[in-house]
């Protein structure tokens, strides 16, 4: 039972349900018919919820946004362990938000969380299914970096949802593997523009741009990534995988040769006080929003 | 005597008359007046015909398509004789088309095929000619890659046609020069869908994403053609023909440094038990939509 | 004080008035109010003036194009020293428009003024600071080039104005860094066919591939930009800056390990008798059309 399509919601900064469906080819297959994962989970409010409906063979993780959308290592960790889980039934890859999740953390905190995020992009980047991003609701930086690490975006056409990597907004800064996939979607210039400017796009920009590559009333996003999602599967695995590879490999052996330097690069710029203070401030800015 | 020009018209999957028009710079001093290349040619049903007009200093190449399309070793063969011929005159250079003949044939009879392919490939991307492609039939793979090794492409607006690196769709993987020249053409993120999917566009959406430059209706793509080759015929040579090495210099270079290792790839792959059943599956389509 | 925004106004090939504005962060701790640089300068046509209006914090400096706009070393010498004497305020950076001052010129001065150009491209695309190009005349061959070393691009939309590398037009090739440079802003296609043809564009077409950013009426050109420039200080300068570096570094250090042999290269192409026929015909077409 090999897991060809996954669907994936992200979340919206103001809390809006997530979703990350994984459809297992062979989904009828699946011992499991609903496979609650956050009943593992202590926590109150659980970060991830996955459902496998065996009628269809979709498993749909739902990621519920904390407050400030703070996916941090948890949740990264969190994550992993339920697709480890769902991977016992061969039908599942890693995928993952990220956002603000290093104001405040010690060093190797924040090493440790910078390698979660590596890995997730690694696997999500290269894997083997087709992946399909579906986008009910606004995704900034790691949001939009799950995204573009997909195979196909379909976002919402709805005018509050915003999506890009707005990192220079903050004061911190991209890594050479967010910019590299930027680039790989929607070319040099645009890449530059939008990552100098630290912009996010209103959901029809993000078409003309190309960060998305089709636009639907949001009641029909669900639909629209199914249909999509057959669209895909009707493709020889053998072929699209190895393409798909030829096409990412270059971008991926690049931070698989570099991920240590990444990782000290990073802590050292996000421990610093200047930027500390930076996101500390965005932090309150969001919750003052939201309240 | 220096040929500078070549109009190509791509073949139909549909059998549709393909020309190949090879303009020389001084054609009026061309000896030959009709120069039917297939003349010299057995074959009751000749592949390639060439024509030069004297008063244009055109020279048309015709490509009529075989059945299912299967333009084979055997019309690599042929057209790079009757290329050589032409070349006697210094006015012209090699241009191909390829599709699905490498079904059912020996290692060594794949190997060879693939051989001229490259060098039908090198010849054309690195032409110091000014190349145009004037599409007016469908152009899956092989065709497809012609066309997006000449400098510039005119496509009939015809609903009808499309075209494409469909080689996902069959089961087979486009190489990664093929890979490279689509990226060059149209841009990383627009190659990765197209070559995941194994995409065929109709002509508006080639233009949309740049697959091809421009689109006329069907019985002016051949003086648009013309009116375009002046177009570049009025460019300094010298200064055209350095700027196009500089651009396109990295891709040669890297088949060039890849060749033995690509044609030993792309054997194992294509003599493959399902890679074989897959063709003689789509082979078997392709003669049953005829019949 | 740290200058942050440079706007520029590339100067027509007609003559017109061309301004380059540099934005001084802390404009008002500036000491000069009117710092005219041209007082220095013995030419009573001085091809440069630099006015800093205190109560925007914007310096303007004006460039007056010679007859046929041959914007020479001599321009390029006078340039850098008033741009190091603005930084005396700390509040500049160099910027250039080089188009065709190497016709009848020995080697040795060939070589000196290519060095230059290099060192001018050198710090405009490498700028700390946000550069922005106003662009309210036509901008050929290295006026184009300073534009497109900039981070935003605004154009009067004026028909008369083009802008491009047309360098292939006059019998002469755009180096590599030109060409990387053009391909970094509008991709490696529309590169191609706009160097291999050395393509002037109309603002529209400019627009359209990408070459420019935004149109807007002539005399909306400066307030466009001042209030672009606004939006670009609003990012946090350290991020934007290691952003800009990160997408633009590997560019920059292509010329900087093959600057002599770029001199070279250029030195012994432009000083071959066919260039300079085809220079020399090139500025008396130019000069015929100003009588």
């Amino acid at each position: 039972m090999l897991c060809s399509i996954v669907l994936l919601y992200c979340c919206s900064s103001a809390g809006v349900l997530s979703q990350l469906s994984i459809h297992s080819r062979h989904g009828r297959e699946c011992v499991s018919p609903c496979f609650s994962l956050q009943q593992r989970n202590n926590s109150t409010s659980p970060k991830i919820k996955v459902d496998l409906d065996n009628s269809t063979g979709v498993a749909v993780l739902r990621m519920q946004s904390p407050p400030v959308n703070s996916l941090s290592l948890d949740f990264l960790t969190e994550f992993c362990i339920n697709l480890e889980k769902l991977e016992m039934d061969k039908s599942c890859r890693g995928l993952d938000i990220i956002t603000l999740p290093m104001y405040g953390k010690s060093p190797e905190r924040c090493g440790e969380f910078w390698k979660a995020v590596q890995e997730m992009w690694l696997k999500l980047y290269g894997s083997n299914m087709a992946t399909i991003a579906a986008i009910n609701g606004s995704s900034p930086a790691g949001g939009c970096l799950m995204s573009i690490g997909c195979d196909y975006r379909i976002m919402a056409d709805n005018p509050r949802y915003s999506i890009g990597l707005n990192e220079t907004q903050l004061g911190i800064v991209a890594p050479f593997w967010f910019k590299d996939t930027l680039v790989n979607t929607v070319g040099n210039r645009a890449a530059e523009l939008s990552l100098e400017l630290g912009l996010l796009y209103s959901a029809p920009d993000a078409l003309k741009i190309g960060l998305v590559d089709q636009l639907v009333p949001e009641d029909q996003v669900l639909s629209t990534a199914q249909d999509t999602m057959s669209k895909w599967l009707a493709v020889p695995d053998h072929a699209r995988q190895i393409t798909k590879s030829m096409m990412r490999k270059q971008t991926i052996d690049k931070l698989l040769s570099n991920r240590e330097a990444d990782i000290t690069n990073f802590v050292s710029f996000i421990t610093k006080d200047s930027i500390q203070r930076s996101l500390r401030m965005y932090l309150e800015m969001l919750k003052s929003r939201k309240a």
